[in-house]
This record gives C-alpha cells, sequence and structure tokens, in this order.
C-alpha cells in the first residue's frame, strides 16, 4: 500500500541548483589575463553583469581565450546574411539535439532577449518542430539539425534546399558555420560540465 | 561578401510564439461535457484560471476526458511514496527524451512551482543528468529514462538499482507507472499537436 | 575440433517457459477488490476462462485497477471509426517496435482470433511492413510506427497522410491514442516484467 | 463523434496472409537442379513435406544453391559444442533484432520443436531477456546480439564472457558463425521478400 | 599551464601496429587440409603471395574452410551482371557502416587494384556518399547501405530503385547477395578480432 | 540467369575520384588575404607543397581564415601534455565517427606521417578500438568518441577514468578541446563538401 508522508525523506528534497560556484567541473586555476582579454572581461561587466562562465572557463589559458573569443565573435556578432537572432535560434536548435545545459541556457535567455518573445526561446530549446516557423527559417533549421544528428547524409539536395529557401552561397557557408560550431561548443561544455551563469535563467522571460 | 541588412527579409523575423487559439491540430468541436467534468472544469478555471489544453483536447469526448483525467488524477496526485514534485520530475525527464513541447512546458511549470527552484525545471527539460542530485533522484530518473529510451532491456538489474536507492516495490510500480503515462501523453500530444496555455510558460520564474 | 555430445551440459537444456506463477516481478499483494472490480473479475473468468494477469498486477490497489481498466476498455472497445481488429493490429505493431512480450502475446493473440488469420498475427508482432496489407492499414501501422520510434518528428504531413487514406479527424485521434497507450503500456510492462498467461500462446493458431 | 458501423469499409479488412504462391518478390525462374540438389530438394519433400522457400528462392542458380546449401548445413547441422536446439536459439534472437519474417517464422517453429516448448519459441522472437534463460543461454545471446547490433563494439571482453560462461575457443567460433550468418540470410531475405512456407506457422504449437 | 616535453611518457608512444602474428584472437590450432584446400592455398601464396588470413582463420576446421571458400568465390568472382569492381565496392561500403578492420583493408586493397584508383578505395572505406558517382553506383550502394543500416525496412520501392537505375532481376539477387555476405563476414571478423594480412596496407597505393 | 560481359556498361567505370578541381562545393570567390594570411599560404606552399583546401576554403572571408588558423593552430600546435600524434589520433577517431572524408585524408595523413606507422593512421580512421594501444590511448580515444556520439551521457566518471589513465586537469581539457573541434570541422567540411588535396592520399604510405 501507498505511504503517504508529510515531511520529505532523506535525498527526496532536491538541493537548490543555481548555487554552484564554480565555471566548470576541471580544476584549472585562471591564468592571468592579457591586456585584451582583461579589457575584454571588463567590458563584459560592464555591458552584461557578469563575465559569461564560457570564458571564465577558458580563462585558464589566456591564448586558447583570445583564438576562442575571436573565433566565436565573428560567427555570432560580424555582418551576415544571417540575422543575429537566425544565427542564436540555430545555436539553441543544435543545443538541443545535444542537450547541452550551458548552451541552451544561455543562448535561449539570448534567442528570447533578441526576439523580445519568450516563447520562442523556450520552443528552440524543446523541439524547434513544434514552433510556427517562415518557410526560410524551417529549411535553416532542418539543415542544421540533420548536419548535427548524421553530418555523413549531407550532401548536394541539402545545400539545394537552403538555395530554395532563399539562402546564397555565403549564407549557406554561415548555416553550417554556425551550426557546426555548436556542435564543438556543446561538447566542450559537456566534457567540462561548464555551468551556467544563474542570471540567464531570469533574463527575458 | 557578407550582406549586412538592416531591415529583416520577409521569412526572416519570426512569428509571435503564444498566439495559438486551438488546443490542437485536430478539427474537433467540443463535445457536451457530463456534469462531473464541468465542474472539473470550473475548479480549474477557479483554482488554475484556466482549463488546460490537454483537457480541452480531450473534451471532444466526454467518456474519454474522464477516463483520462479518472487516470492522471490518480497517478500524479493520490498519496503514493513519491512526492509530487518527484512525479513531476520524472515527467519532465521524459518528455524531454521525447522533446514534447505540450508536456515540456506544462510539466516544466510545476517543476519549477513545486520546488520553488526555477532552475530544477530547466534541467529536468534540458538534460537531468546536468542537475545536482540526490541518490534517490539521479537513480529515480536514471531509470524512467532508460525505460523511455529502451524499455526491452530493463529487467531485473534496473529494479535492483531503485531498491538499492531506498525504493520500495510500490514506489518503483510507481516510478514506472509515471514515465510510462508520459510515454503515453507525450506522443499523444505530439500527433495532435498539442498547443500549451501560454500562462505556463511564465509560471514560477 | 568440435566437441559432439549425447547429452545436455549444465545450462544447456533451457526451463520451460510457461511456468511462471506470479503475474509480475514487482512483490505486490493483491488489495480488496471494490465490488466492481470483483464482478470484472468475475466477468474474466467466465467469457475468457482467466484473469489477464495485467489485471491481476494491477489489482495490487483497486482504484488504480479501475482507472487503468476504465481508460483501456474506452480506448478498445468503445465505437470508433477503427475496427477492433485494427486498434490490436496497432497495438501488436507498437508492442513490436517496444519489443514487449507481454503485449506482443496477448495482443497477437487477439488479432489472430479476431481477423481469423493466425498469420496476420504473427506479422504483426514481426514486422508489419512484410504484411500484404491495404494502403489504409500500411498508413494507419507507418504513422503508429513513426509516433512510437521518433514522435518529436510527427507533424503536419503524418497527419496529411493518414487524411488522404480515409481517416477522419476523429479517426486520427484514435489511432493516435491506440498507439501512445501501447507505448504506456509496453513500458509499465516491462518495468515490472508482467507474464502473459500461458492460453494466450494457443490462441487462435 | 465517433462512427460505428456494421460492416468493414474498403481496406479495413485485412487479406489473408499465408496466400502467397511465390517464394520470393524477384522474378526470378529456378534454374535446372544439378542430381545433388534434386535429391536434397526430394528429401526435404520426403521429411519435411515441403521445401523451404530459402531452398527455392536460391534455385534460380544451381551453384549458388550448393553453396548456400553447404554452407548453411555445416553451421547448423555438423557437430558442435552448441546443440542445435542452442544454434536455433541464436538464429531467432538475431531474427528479431533484424524482424526478418522468413527466418523469425522458420527458425521460431525450429526453436519450438526441438525443444518442445512452444513458449521458448516466442520468447525467442519477442525480446529474449524476458525469457528464464540459464547463464550459458544469456551469455550466448548476449555476445550473438551485440554483435547483430554493434559489432565493432565487440572485444576481448565480450569474448572473456562467454569463456567465463564455460563456452571453449571452438564454441565461440560457433556461436559467432551462427550469429553472423543470420545476419546475411536475415538481409538476403528482407531483400528480396522471401516469404515462409505457410506450414511453419503451425508446427509445434 | 601546459606542459610540453621531450620524450614520450610511458604508453604515449603507440606500438607498432602491423606485428600481429596470429591470423585472430581465438586460440584454434590450424586442424589438417584436405588435398583441395591446401591446393587452395599454394595458389594463394603463388599468385598473392600470402594467404589471406580469413582462410588462416577458417582453417581450423577443414569443413568450414571448404564451405566458406565455395561460398566466397561464387558471390565475388563468379559471372555476374556486376563487375568484380562493383562487388568490392559493395563490400567496402559495407564494411565502413560496420567498421570491420579486416575487410576495410582487405576489400579496400582490392577496390584500389581493380580500379587502379586508390582514391576511389579510401572513399569506399570513409563515406561513397562523398564519391562522385554514376547513378547506377550511387543507387547500388545506397541498397546495399540501406540493406546493412536497417533491414526490416527495405521493401518494394528500394527494389524499384534499383530497377530505375538498370539493374534486372538477377542483378538485384547479387547486390544483395553481396552485401548480405559482407554483413556476415563482418561479424565474423570482428567476433574473433580477424588481423589483416599486412601486405594489404600497401598494395595499389 | 547471369551476364557476363567484357566492356563495361554506361555508369558502370567509375569517375576517377581524385580530379576535383575545387575547394569545396559552394561558389564562393577566393577573397583578397591579408598580409598575414598571404604569408601563411606562402609558408603552406614552401613547407607543405600545397595549401591545404579546408584553408582555401576559409579563403573566401579573410577574418573568418585568420580566426580559423589562429583557433586551429594553438589546438594542434601549442605545446600540451598530449603530444601532436596524440591530437591526431583524436581527430581521426572522431572524423570516423562522423565519416568526414576530408579530416579522415587529411589527419589519416598526419598520423601516418607523425607515428611513421601507415597502419595505425588506417586503425584511427577505420575502428580504433581494433588498434593495439596502451591504457592511456584507450582510454583518451573512449572519451573522445563518447563525447562525439552521446556528448550528453558525458560527466565525472568519464573525467575520472581519463585521471585513473594519467590525464591531468588540463589534459582533459585539450583531449575535450581537440575532439570537440573536429567535430566542428568535419560538420563544417561535410556541409560544404570540402575535398582534400590528392597529395594526402599518397603521403607517409
Amino acid at each position: 500500500m501507498a505511504t503517504n508522508h508529510d515531511k520529505p525523506k532523506p535525498g527526496e528534497q532536491p538541493a537548490r541548483q543555481d548555487a554552484s560556484a564554480s565555471a566548470m567541473a576541471l580544476d584549472l586555476a585562471p591564468g592571468s589575463l592579457s591586456a585584451e582579454n582583461q579589457a575584454y572581461f571588463d567590458t563584459c561587466l560592464e555591458k552584461l553583469g557578469f563575465v559569461p562562465n564560457v570564458l571564465v572557463a577558458y580563462a585558464h589559458d589566456d591564448a586558447k581565450l583570445s583564438a576562442f573569443s575571436a573565433f566565436y565573435n565573428d560567427l555570432m556578432l560580424a555582418p551576415s546574411g544571417l540575422s543575429k537572432l537566425e544565427r542564436e535560434m540555430i545555436a539553441v536548435a543544435v543545443s538541443s539535439v545535444n542537450r547541452c545545459y550551458y548552451c541552451l541556457t544561455a543562448h535561449g535567455a539570448a534567442v528570447r532577449r533578441l526576439s523580445d518573445d519568450p516563447v520562442l526561446g523556450e520552443l528552440m530549446a524543446m523541439n524547434y518542430r513544434a514552433a510556427d516557423l517562415s518557410p526560410r527559417h524551417r529549411a535553416m533549421l532542418d539543415f542544421a539539425v540533420k548536419l548535427t544528428e548524421t553530418p555523413h547524409t549531407v550532401g548536394e539536395p541539402d545545400r539545394a534546399a537552403l538555395r530554395a529557401a532563399g539562402f546564397g552561397e555565403r549564407d549557406i557557408w554561415d548555416v553550417a558555420a554556425v551550426a557546426a560550431f555548436f556542435n564543438m561548443s556543446n561538447r566542450m561544455a559537456s566534457a567540462v560540465d561548464m555551468r551556467p551563469n544563474a542570471v540567464y535563467h531570469r533574463q527575458a522571460r
């Protein structure tokens, strides 16, 4: 017969989940930052109010931090035929396939912020197929997710589907580059258990 | 070279995602409700402020609505060795495997509410393995997710692992029953494209 | 060189497989039955000659038994645009994907009985794609199996394929509901190792 | 609302499934048989009452029929540390993974016949993990099924598990050889849609 | 900070990989060969300069060696609507799915030799979809790989695709037979860890 | 009956596979190179005799080429607790899971060159589990491949396995970083169909 109970048994009350103090599970002390990277961190603090933990994690090695942030900023912020929101939508849809807690949290917040539509962020994280999307966006995310799940089966018909949805050659490169990047970043985050800054959870709800 | 642009091209600005007026994609008119089911809907309106769309969807057939809600309420609300929060944690972890937009939204909100920890809800929806869980909860969710992904491989060692984590025979039934139920409910929701009530997204953030 | 041998070595002769005395692997004593459930069991004994072990398993909790049997009987026996045989065909095709010994045995027997074609029962259990099916039945089972294997990919084109095969809105609900239910029931049976009554194996051969 | 109905609509009554006149879907006329193969077919007719359709299918080319039957007969009938029943158990467990209608039917009958236990045949076809097996048989089938599902992951620990269950070097070869063979035979049957002789369904029930 | 180092630490310098002295991991002594099989080995030595290790492995049992080589030689060398190169292309594409080291090595060399194009051999082993193939060869390999990955889903549309690419009934048999055979052979090689003769690696580069 | 034939039918003779003139399938003209990138290309020509096509592909955008090569060179060439050979072994084992033709070709050549063992290169590309590896290398590649196949299941036990095999915190970062990077690079190459320079095929054979 079922036991009903008034107070939780041991292990029954979950711990608070936003209390993690360190940026990742590896025990790597922060290295000394170059002037350029220190300025970058200062800008983050000023503009965002915090330094994203992915950067804190890379900061154990100044050269790696520089290479990562240069690569990332070109990809997500440089001029492109894809809007910043579109790039973030790809980021989240890919991270959903890979079930990456860090990236779903940080980039889910970015989709909510850039679209001003909290539900769009949820849909990208949960199942983009359930969203009400333009043909352009459905084609873009179908390509990104196929590239994530079965890259060895991507071929000319997949590129043709993007062209048919209005993407140019350079745009195809950019769709692929964002999807490919988050396949790296999701794995880096999972490998070292990166913890997203708690503030992301509350942004743009 | 990349094209930068000031105003979005057609299809580039996503539609608002919380505007859906109907509870599902099937064109089935609501049937007439029995007094009991009408009272149930009235209670929902009074207590929650809305009738959950899963009930609206079942309401095309009063007998099915009765059978579903009786089954559901016994499962999730009756006395059990599992707390209500634990049952909701299983619901969300299973729905994450099946990527069910409706259930992740509605039951994700329930986890946030019952735990008073918004981040716990996110973790159940994104990847329960990234959460800081007691051995009891890790064993409970490992069982539920294995039962979801490869039910044909579940056997005595899996039940033994639950017993080792402190679950009794009846508790094992309940873990299995909740996990199994959401494997049904996730598929029902995906089959008819159930749309969660918009209010869930904002609850307990 | 190969060893030939006249008498089996230890472990070489399999045990009899129909000798299991209990309905499931959990040690849960039968609860006392309500008058209604007792009457239901009496009817089973009278009509079938036995009480199906799934009901015996649920009988550890009278309320759960009531909820389960009400839900099940509406689903499989109530009026529907799907014949009872069609609902059993879905049950077996889904149980084949999930490799559920209990449901393949009990519902395989039902397909043999209702169709008066033992081979049809085998085909549903082994691989429905090898059967000689009408377009209606192929569409129905393709939908049920896709919903079982990859529910997150089911969408409007899948519903459209059912409509093109002649199914109405309500019929689509029913196809989905039967497929979804057996995704629950298969998992419940696997989780607690339900053992089918031995008599099923010999029925309608 | 549900439509009930008294007579089946078009496509609702399944065709009889044991009526197929040809051995396979390829349109290949039987070749002329060598004296040896003619004698083999005569023996089949005399002992079994029919020629198994797999042999009828290969008979479009006398040389291929000879090579296949020599290979098969050595594998399944020659002296071995594995009993004939054990070899048939492997055959069916492998065919279950590959969902091969022909082999599940023909070799399922063989397990029923050789074990004198119809339920054992069903268990091998449905899910061998649900059977009550000796450690020897569980190890044997675990190896065969792993070799079927993920051959690239089989290594020394898997061979060690067979040795620990009492299998010698030659026995390991034979377990592997039977499992490997049915991975060929299942695919040949599926590729050309081989139809099992109807009599198998009724054997040893 | 990263440690640079001048000499490798233990385990850091890989062992030479072509030094394996035995043909497989099972400890099975070679049996005595029949005159026919001895002659076959002599021919191998004369023509190839070595006896392929797959034959050495089978030589623990003269009858099995005979059955295997008869089956193999009919399949790969007898007259067929498929050229020998085409049969080897199928062998390698299938072995790539199954990641079989022995068969990729031995039959990769055969593709290089028969095509006089080393790159074609690499492409078959790595990903045939990246090769520049005629419609005939793409259809042939798509069929072989689908039969390898999901044999239970192969049906009339797949045979129709081969016919549309110009294959006759007998050719379809042969495509299926080669693909099916390597699904056996790959698993046999993985099960007993067959080691390819080192010479294959250098052939036709 | 089989058709034998003396001359190949249309589509039966494969095209030469190393003749591709362009670096990828996207029609993107090379941009003008910065002095730094021009110097990098000149160094490639001088040292390697060619510019790797991955760099040619990125050269449509000078900023992207800079970001990519800085990131890549830090990862693969900077001081690390992993030798350059070890990093290339990870690159190839990951590319094997993703079946990336470009990376298997270019980095397979690097493993052959750095190890002076052509067979090691083949084994990394075909199935690293078949190689004779030190515990250090087996642990390293098991981690890299699990991170590739199921990143969401990587956790503390996987990091502990690397530590037990002698890897320090920084080394774990580097194993993860190389594995993660090639999950990006494989997908970029597949998305745009990058073609490896033909010379790789012949290197260090």
